[in-house]
C-alpha cells in the first residue's frame, strides 16, 4: 500500500526482456495514451535500470513473470512480460512467490486511467495476493521463509514474486487454499470497515448491498450475517438470485428490470439502516433517501462511469454531474450519515488494517465467513479475466494465477533456459483453457 | 416529541387568564414578530378555545403556571402565564407535575425563531422535564400515579402541568432528583447516540468536544469515559477549565485565547477519530480537517448563529454562507464520515429514543454517568436563566422550576384561591433569588 513500491516496480518493468503476449496494439499507441508524467518519470527508472544492468552479469539470470500496464485503454492494455534479476527484499520487506492474484474494480478503472493510486504506465497493477515467502530482508522478525501469506499493496501484485514490506502480509490461516487467500484482503478489509467501522450494523437491522454477487457484495453479505438478525437487500441481475439466495441475501432484486427503491420500499416501507454504494452518481442519491433516521451511506465506489472497455467520458461526465453532495444542515434535519470509503486511499493506516485483517482470519477460522471464487486465470488470460468482472458476469472472486500449473516443483531450476519456450507452453494452455469454461468454483 | 402535542399547547394557551409578569413588551410588538403562519393557525384555535370556555363553568377551577414565547425576539419574550383548566390525558397520555425542566439550546433557538420544530408563537417551549404522574389517560398500563418519571417531548414542558404520551416518560431511578432528571434526557440522549450510534466509539480513541462546560459535553465527556482509554479534548474558556478536568476532559483547550487546531494538533498529530462539532459555519470545516482516516465528524447545531438576544441575521447569514458541504468523491478520497444529529428531528422514533434511555438510566444505576446542574431558577426568571446559557456563564445544565418552592403539600388544595396572590410571592422570591448567585450544585 505505500507509495514506494510501485517505482521500485516500475525500474524492474525497465530491465525485463519485453515479451508481450498480448501485444495486438503498437507500442506507439501505449506511449501516446500513457501520460507525460509517466514519461518524467521514465527517465530516472531508465538510469536505474541502467545501473541494474552492469550488475546482472554477477547475479544468477533468474526470471519471473509480469503483467505490464503499457498505457490506459482496453483489455489488451495488460501485458504479459517476463522480467529478469531477482527482486532483492529491503529493510523490513520480504520476497514472495506469488500463487495467486486478486482482480479488483480499481484495476479495471486503473486501466481506464480512472484509478489516481495507480502509478502511470507502465506499472504492475494488483493490489492483492497470495503466496509463500522465499527470503526475508533485514530486520524481519515476524516471518520466516516457506511461511503462507495474503499481501495487500498499493499496486504491483501481478507477477509471480513481488517484495513487500512485511507488515503488508498476514499469515495464512491452516486450509485456507491460495485462491482464497487471495479473494480475501480488499474484499473484506473493505466490506469489513464499511460494516463495522462506519456502519456500526447491529441486530436487527437493514442492509443494502448492491451489486451482491460480486467479490465486496458476496463480502458484505457474509459478514452481515455474523451479527443476529440482519436483513440483506441484494441487488443483481436475476441469473444470480439463487447465488445469492445460497449465499443469504434475505431479498434478491434484479435491477435490471425493477425499480430497486420501489422494491426495497415495498418490503421495507422505513427505509434502510445501512446503504452500500459502489455504484455513485444517481444512485448515491438513492441511497441516501433510502435511509431511515440514524442511517448510514457508505460510498465506495464509482461502478456507474465503468461501461464498456475504455474510458466512456459521456458515463464519466454523467456520474460525475449526478454526484451527490450535502451540507451539514441538510444532514442535521435528516439525522443521517455519509460516509466515504476506499481502501486505495488508506495508505499509511496499515496498523488499522492489521487489527481487521486479524478479526477477518478469526472469522475465518470460526468458518463464519469464506471467500466465492468465481473463476481463475492465468496471467495470459488476464484480458478475459478483466471482460468477466467488468461485463459483470462473475459471482464472486475473479482470480489470476501467475504459473501455468499450481505444481511445478522444478520450475526455480529449469527456469533460466526455459524462458524462450515458456510463452508457447502457456498460449497452448490458454487455448485449452478456453475450451472449457474457466474453473468455477462453488462454495 | 410528537407533533400533534404542540396545537393542544397553544389552545390551552388561550384559555388563560394572561397574567404576564415580564409584559414590558407592548403587545403589538410581538403581533410584529410572530409569523404570519402564527395568525393563521390562531383562528382555529380561538373557536377551540371558546368551545372549551362554554364548558369550563362545569368544571373545578384549576390553574396551573406556564411558560409561553409569545413572540420571536429577546429574552422578556417568554412570558410567565397561569392557565385555567386542568388538562385532561387522552388515550395512552398521563398528566405530569411538572418538578423540573431542561433549557436547551434549541430553546434559545426557538425563542429567535431560528429552530423551526418549534410551532409558532403563541406556544410553550420546553422539551424536557421530571416530574410525578398525576392522572392516566386510557389504555395506559405501563405507568401509575404517583411514578416518578423523565419527559421527552417536541415542546410544551415549561409548565406546572403537561399532557403527554406515556411512551414519552421514562422512569426516575432511585435516588435521583428533580433537577438531575429534568437535565438528563436531551443532553445524554444526544451525547449516546452521537458517540455510539453514529460515532462507533471504541477504545482508544480520541474526542473533541466543544463547549465543554455545556450540557452536551458534560454528558459527552461522562459517556466517553464508559469506554476504555478514550482521550477528550474539550473547549472551553479558561475559567472553566478545572471544572471540566475535573469532569475528566484530557486537553482542555481555551478557544478564545488559542487556535484550538493547533493545540490539538499538538498534541494529536494524526487527528482525531470523532469531532462533535455544536457550532456550524466554518468550524464545521475544522472539524473536518482534523479528523484522522475513518473519522467521523457529528454536526449537531449551529451555536454560531447565536450572538445575541434577538436573531443576528448577519450571524446566520455567515454562518450558512460558510456551511460545510461535501460531495462522496472527497469522502472516498478521505475516508471519512459526515453525520447531521438533531433530536428535533427524530420525531415517531421513540422506540430507538427508549433503548438509548433505558441504557442511559443503567449508566446512571451504576454511577458511570451523572448529570451535573448549574443552576435552578424559577419560572419567573427564565430571562435570566436564558441569559446565563446563552452568554456561555453555565458549567453544566441550566434548570426552570414550575414553583416557587419544591416542597408545597397543600398546594393543590390552596391554588383555586391563591392566585392572584402568587406572582407576589414569586416575584419577592425572584428579589431574593437575584441577591444570592443561583444555586449551583457541583457533582
Amino acid at each position: 500500500m505505500s507509495g514506494e513500491d510501485a517505482p521500485a516496480q516500475q525500474q524492474k518493468a525497465e530491465e525485463q526482456k519485453q515479451e508481450s503476449k498480448t501485444a495486438e496494439q503498437p507500442t506507439a499507441e501505449s506511449k501516446q495514451e500513457s501520460q507525460p508524467a509517466a514519461e518524467a518519470k521514465a527517465a530516472p527508472a531508465a538510469a536505474a535500470a541502467a545501473a541494474a544492468t552492469e550488475k546482472a552479469p554477477e547475479e544468477e539470470v533468474f526470471t519471473y513473470r509480469s503483467l505490464v500496464l503499457s498505457g490506459h485503454g482496453g483489455y489488451d492494455k495488460v501485458k504479459l512480460q517476463v522480467k529478469k534479476g531477482k527482486p532483492a527484499p529491503k529493510n523490513g520487506e520480504v520476497l514472495v512467490r506469488v500463487k495467486a492474484c486478486g482482480l479488483n474494480f480499481a484495476d479495471l478503472l486503473g486501466r481506464q486511467g480512472l484509478y489516481d493510486r495507480l502509478p502511470s504506465p507502465p506499472v504492475t497493477p494488483g493490489m492483492e495476493c497470495s503466496g509463500v515467502i522465499e527470503a526475508l530482508g533485514e530486520e524481519v522478525t515476524d516471518r520466516k521463509v516457506g511461511d503462507k501469506v495474503l499481501v495487500l499493496n498499493r499496486c504491483g501484485m501481478w507477477q509471480e514474486v513481488v517484495t513487500v514490506p512485511a507488515s503488508h502480509t498476514f499469515l495464512m490461516p491452516e486450509g485456507m487454499s491460495f485462491e482464497e487467500g487471495a479473494a480475501l484482503p480488499v474484499n473484506y478489509i473493505t466490506a469489513y470497515m464499511m460494516l463495522f467501522d462506519f456502519g456500526n450494523l447491529r441486530p436487527n437491522q437493514s442492509v443494502l448491498v448492491h451489486m451482491a454477487a460480486g467479490g465486496v457484495g458476496i463480502a458484505a453479505t457474509q459478514l452481515c450475517h455474523t451479527v443476529k438478525d440482519v436483513t440483506v437487500f441484494g441487488t443483481a441481475s436475476a441469473s444470480k438470485h439463487e447465488a445469492i439466495s445460497q449465499g443469504r441475501v434475505t431479498h434478491p432484486i434484479d435491477y435490471r428490470t425493477r425499480d430497486y427503491v420501489d422494491e426495497i420500499r415495498k418490503i421495507s416501507p422505513k427505509g434502510l439502516d445501512i446503504v452500500l454504494d459502489p455504484l455513485g452518481g444517481s444512485d448515491t442519491h438513492k441511497a441516501f433517501n433510502l435511509l431511515k433516521p440514524m442511517g448510514k451511506l457508505i460510498t465506495y465506489g464509482a461502478a456507474n462511469v465503468l461501461t464498456g472497455q475504455r474510458k466512456n467520458l459521456l458515463a464519466v461526465a454523467k456520474t460525475w454531474y449526478n454526484q451527490f453532495s450535502i451540507n451539514a444542515l441538510s444532514l442535521m434535519h435528516a439525522n443521517k450519515s455519509v460516509c466515504g470509503y476506499h481502501l486505495g486511499y488508506l495508505d499509511g493506516e496499515f496498523e488499522l488494517i492489521s487489527q481487521v485483517m486479524a478479526k477477518l482470519l478469526e472469522l475465518y477460522n470460526q468458518g463464519k465467513i469464506k471467500p466465492r471464487v468465481d473463476s481463475t486465470w492465468h496471467f495470459e488470460q488476464v484480458g478475459d479475466a478483466m471482460r468477466r468482472m467488468q461485463e459483470r458476469n462473475n459471482i464472486g472472486k475473479v482470480i489470476l494465477l501467475p504459473e501455468p500449473k499450481k505444481e511445478e516443483p522444478k520450475k526455480e531450476e529449469e527456469k533460466t533456459e526455459e524462458k524462450k519456450e515458456e510463452p508457447k507452453k502457456e498460449e497452448e494452455k490458454k487455448e485449452e483453457k478456453k475450451k472449457e469454461e474457466p474453473k468455477k468454483e462453488e462454495n
